[in-house]
């Protein structure tokens, strides 16, 4: 299966990547150092990447950036980093990968638990997530050729310790269950499912 | 109490004025043809409303734009109309709004049933009730002096029979519904919940 990770250098996509790579064609895409460099947050730069990749099977993503920190702080502008990243950024990559992705494909978006337990500083990534799931949701039924998509909801990521301190009483995703979620949504059949661990 | 009610020309602003106007100080906000004129995508435009209105106790919005159309029409500049509309218009009401708001005040807006229950050529809808309704519950653990905050999501409209088509299946929210909905989040006690018909 050919595969094309986006967020391929970060903590989860690093993770996944090595999880996959045996069994599939993978090909990583991030904002730099990788196989392909994308912008998220520029539609053209999306069409730019799937024009080089040409079709593929599935498309996982990892890349959210999101504003975070003290509410105090949090307006039109900063809250912009959420909608132009995490939200619409995962939103056009389906939007356009749509026209380049293979039958029977699928999409994989990363939210997360702050969509329904919000914590202290994050609450653009809250709304951020909430709009990629109700997206997730409705294209899974406007999506054609058997085109399925998903969101994947961990809580706090193992691997990620520094965040710890931020997310009390979340009970943090082994990255093993991150795999498997994404797994679940890549080789499973379901769609319009938000996968949480 | 002073409630200001954004939107209020609509179909669903309208009946709020008239249930609520006899009991409290209503002030209506509009794109145009009523006290106070504010284009919500304008963040400029929401802190002069809020600069002419001066401290309220609560402000209901029921305005929410977004675009109505074929999946194959959506893209990254049709799902403006949503994002910058019915999600950050009613965002920015919350962030710029806290500044001027009384304390034990309340924030009141508008999703839907959308969120989790997707229909054809909704989903840039989907996406920003999902966002708001993040956002709502991020919001609630971060403002401060007792400042309320809910999401109002009611199904198809009873006084709006031309979406019905639309919405198949969706039982419609009586206008006595929705007013009692917003009544819960006025002058009831919870914040952060999605309140439903």
């Amino acid at each position: 299966m050919k595969i094309i990770i986006v967020g391929a250098t970060g903590t989860m996509g690093k993770f996944l990547v090595k999880a996959l790579e045996n069994e599939h064609d993978i090909i990583k895409a991030a904002s730099k150092d990788t196989d392909i460099d994308v912008d998220i947050t520029s539609p053209e730069s999306i069409e730019n990447m799937f024009k080089q990749i040409g079709s593929f099977d599935a498309l996982i993503s990892t890349a959210g950036p999101t504003f975070v920190g003290p509410w105090s702080k949090l307006n039109n502008e900063t809250f912009r980093n959420g909608v132009e990243g995490k939200m619409m950024g995962q939103i056009n990559l389906v939007l356009i990968g749509q026209k380049y992705i293979n039958p029977k494909g699928s999409f994989s978006l990363i939210t997360g638990a702050l969509t329904h337990e919000p914590q202290v500083n994050f609450a653009n990534a809250s709304a951020a997530n909430g709009a990629v799931e109700g997206f997730v949701r409705a294209a899974a039924i406007e999506l054609e050729n058997g085109v399925r998509i998903n969101a994947i909801s961990p809580t706090v990521i193992e691997n990620s310790p520094q965040y710890f301190p931020y997310f009390p009483g979340e009970i943090p995703t082994t990255m093993r269950q991150l795999e498997f979620m994404f797994r679940k949504s890549v080789f499973g059949k379901v769609t319009g499912h938000v996968i949480k661990p």
